[in-house]
């Protein structure tokens, strides 16, 4: 198995008997995860995509990335929520953080239409001014306002730059797979755009792994196939509920016990800036499934050591309110030592010669070890390293930890109802047609 | 004065009396923060600091960066905590988050230095690999082991690229003034570095303003004397205490009045990707500030509306331990329209030929009003527009309401005691001299 749950930092925080009495919870949700009756009831697809995902699509997007690849400097991504995270995680844990500053084998990937914001946009135009470009439109319905705008602002820029028929072989529309009257994917299918399928049984912030995420992964350099292939590894790891050895249902059991214990914050923290989108990819994820009926664990994140000059100093000894979930690899990307120097002014002589992630390693230990002593529980979630497989194997493990968690939790970890609010009230105020009247 | 804060939508969780409680320790706080006694003992020198600073240095920052911004296509900060988060919120709000990618009259920003990952630094080696490079490592010390570690790599390359001598016209020092024995400011001397200061009466979090920031923020474009009259408007605006003018009381004030209501987390929130930073500098500023002897409101951020797209949901529905300060410029730094279309698939054809920041302000409004009615308080911080002069009223207004605020909370606003355990863990694993025989 490609990933561990460490929970000696978290046992001495829970109670005698509470992982216990959480147990039957646990095992009743692992089987309502795979009940039949609640497969067909939810969007639960994602649970055997592994297996069962389209190989001819799947296909097509690897065909369509390289052909991507040749045709354009910059590929624009526009989605948002569950149709913008999960891809920028993929690339910037297996890539990078500098993934466009480093890629020499293929075009800049940008992410956009995940705001209403005229600067974003603005500026993204003026990267694009001189330089050849193409656009993937994610969007299930395609009248979602965020990136409607934007692909309105894209589709006006490439019909300038290509005319109407040069636009079409740029543009690349993941939608709904039936062209209902009044759809994006009917507009697609008419104007001749290539189209790839959001899942209609797979919610959006548990789709990465369908076309949603894997024709930007694929587009930004990454082997897709070895993620497909560690999701399935995942898939079969976690097949069976053994709380002893299914770490996914232990870590949603762990994180409901430290819930109880009066833990309002799960703080995700890695040792890589690589991972800053895996954490904001994990706050939506968990945020989103468990935060409803006034329930839920407010999900936070850090990139350390660089927090630990920040945010620290709350988590030594502030509100003690907060448990860590740590995502550390076993091995990095890169080798890299620390220079001897004539003179050791800076006093790090002392680890002169040895590798950074050796550092890096025992600013972890140490840090663990830290706030363990300063009354903050940590679960230690260690993988191999940050390679495609990986990322695969992490993305099946977090999505079915956070089913089981929030069915232990009480609440429906598959829908959102509350997004809806801030869309009513904004399209109240905008006038939209169909609002008249409604107050807010 | 070009800040409001709006606390209409905070009131109705306010109990009543309970702001008239907290005046008295309103105005002995800010009495405090301003008593020549206690600014002698603690490192209050940013209260002063857009009036006092020194006149000679900042001229000298102004002809360094013009300097660095001939010499290099990238310009490396080096720095952690109080010596990055404050340059990069600058660059960024100023500039937009894509500021690398569009600037073209002087080098590309990278920080590092902030943390001990091998795979980051590897990175930043690999982009500077082909280019010219320069360096300025802010350390007051020059012992931190992150930013020391990334100096040796830094200097090494440097001293590759252009030889010792070379490389001394290379490398910036922003350190402490004086040249003790064995620190950073003697090694710099003696080597023939150009120097700045990390003042010795400001800490970390609190010293943007001062060469700290500044260099990198000149090199970056950005105009540093329209930021430090900001910060000089806003130190004259905030001077009296007058509990119904003084902005920054008032926001001290409420947020303590919000966190013994129970809110234990305050989400800062803005509507651009371009205040990211700020949200990561607002975090440092107030959690180590505040965060001590079990107290403390935990500092979350996010950037909507993306974010209303996955954090969204916890916000408008999960437990109700929020509470969000948002930030809103009046006017956008670019301006762009919403372009007509033909079909109306996607179902915008009714805000077609408005501007984005309308449609933008609009979502910001019925966002407000369907948390405050799903039980979240708001308390709204308008500004003119993403300036330098903006962001230095801005970085005043929240450091004193931050000091104002720690010591109406019951504590030293200006310590951090609680960093130094993660880093003396560490320094015993890693067998530092001096450690020897310690225990974790």
């Amino acid at each position: 198995m490609s990933l561990r749950l460490d929970t000696q930092y978290a046992d001495q925080f829970v109670s005698a008997g509470s992982l216990e009495k959480l147990r039957p919870a646990a095992e009743a949700a692992f089987k309502k995860v795979r009940d039949p009756a609640e497969r067909s009831a939810q969007p639960i697809g994602w649970l055997t995509l592994p297996e069962d995902y389209d190989r001819e699509e799947f296909s097509r997007i690897k065909v369509c990335a390289e052909r991507i690849k040749k045709m354009c400097d910059v590929f624009v991504v526009i989605g948002i929520g569950g149709s913008y995270l999960g891809a920028r995680a993929a690339i910037e844990f297996v890539k990078g953080a500098n993934y466009n500053a480093l890629n020499k084998n293929g075009p800049a990937v940008y992410f956009s239409g995940n705001s209403i914001d005229p600067d974003a946009l603005s500026e993204l135009l003026e990267i694009c001014a001189d330089k050849d470009v193409c656009v993937n439109v994610i969007s299930k319905s395609g009248t979602t306002t965020e990136p409607a705008i934007a692909f309105r602002v894209f589709r006006e820029l490439l019909e300038k730059k290509y005319g109407a028929e040069g636009a079409v072989k740029r543009i690349f529309v993941t939608t709904d797979k039936t062209p209902k009257p009044g759809t994006l994917k009917e507009f697609a299918d008419a104007v001749g755009y290539e189209t790839f399928v959001v899942p209609s049984n797979i919610g959006g912030r548990f789709s990465v792994l369908s076309a949603v995420g894997l024709l930007p992964i694929a587009v930004a350099g990454c082997d897709i196939d070895a993620m497909m292939a560690g999701a399935n590894d995942a898939m079969k790891d976690f097949a069976d509920y053994d709380f002893t050895k299914n770490t996914a249902v232990r870590y949603a059991v762990y994180r409901n016990c430290l819930h109880s214990e009066g833990k309002a914050v799960e703080f995700y923290c890695s040792y890589t800036p690589a991972l800053q989108y895996t954490g904001e990819w994990l706050k939506q994820l968990y945020g989103e499934s468990e935060g409803k009926d006034h329930k839920g664990i407010f999900p936070a994140s850090a990139v350390y050591s660089t927090d630990l000059h920040s945010l620290g100093q709350y988590v030594q000894d502030g509100e003690r309110i907060l448990f860590e979930t740590v995502l550390i690899p076993d091995e990095p990307r890169y080798k890299l030592d620390i220079p001897k120097a004539a003179l050791d002014t800076d006093g790090i002589g002392y680890i002169a010669g040895k590798s950074l992630h050796y550092v890096n390693s025992k600013a972890f230990l140490g840090t663990v070890l830290a706030h363990v002593k300063g009354g903050v529980p940590n679960l230690v979630v260690s993988y191999e390293k940050a390679d495609e497989k990986n990322f695969g194997y992490l993305v099946y493990f977090f999505e079915l930890a956070c089913a089981i968690s929030g069915y232990i939790l009480g609440v429906c970890p598959f829908n959102q109802p509350g997004v809806e609010a801030y869309k009513k009230n904004m399209f109240i105020l905008l006038g939209k047609p169909g609002y008249e009247g409604q107050t807010i």
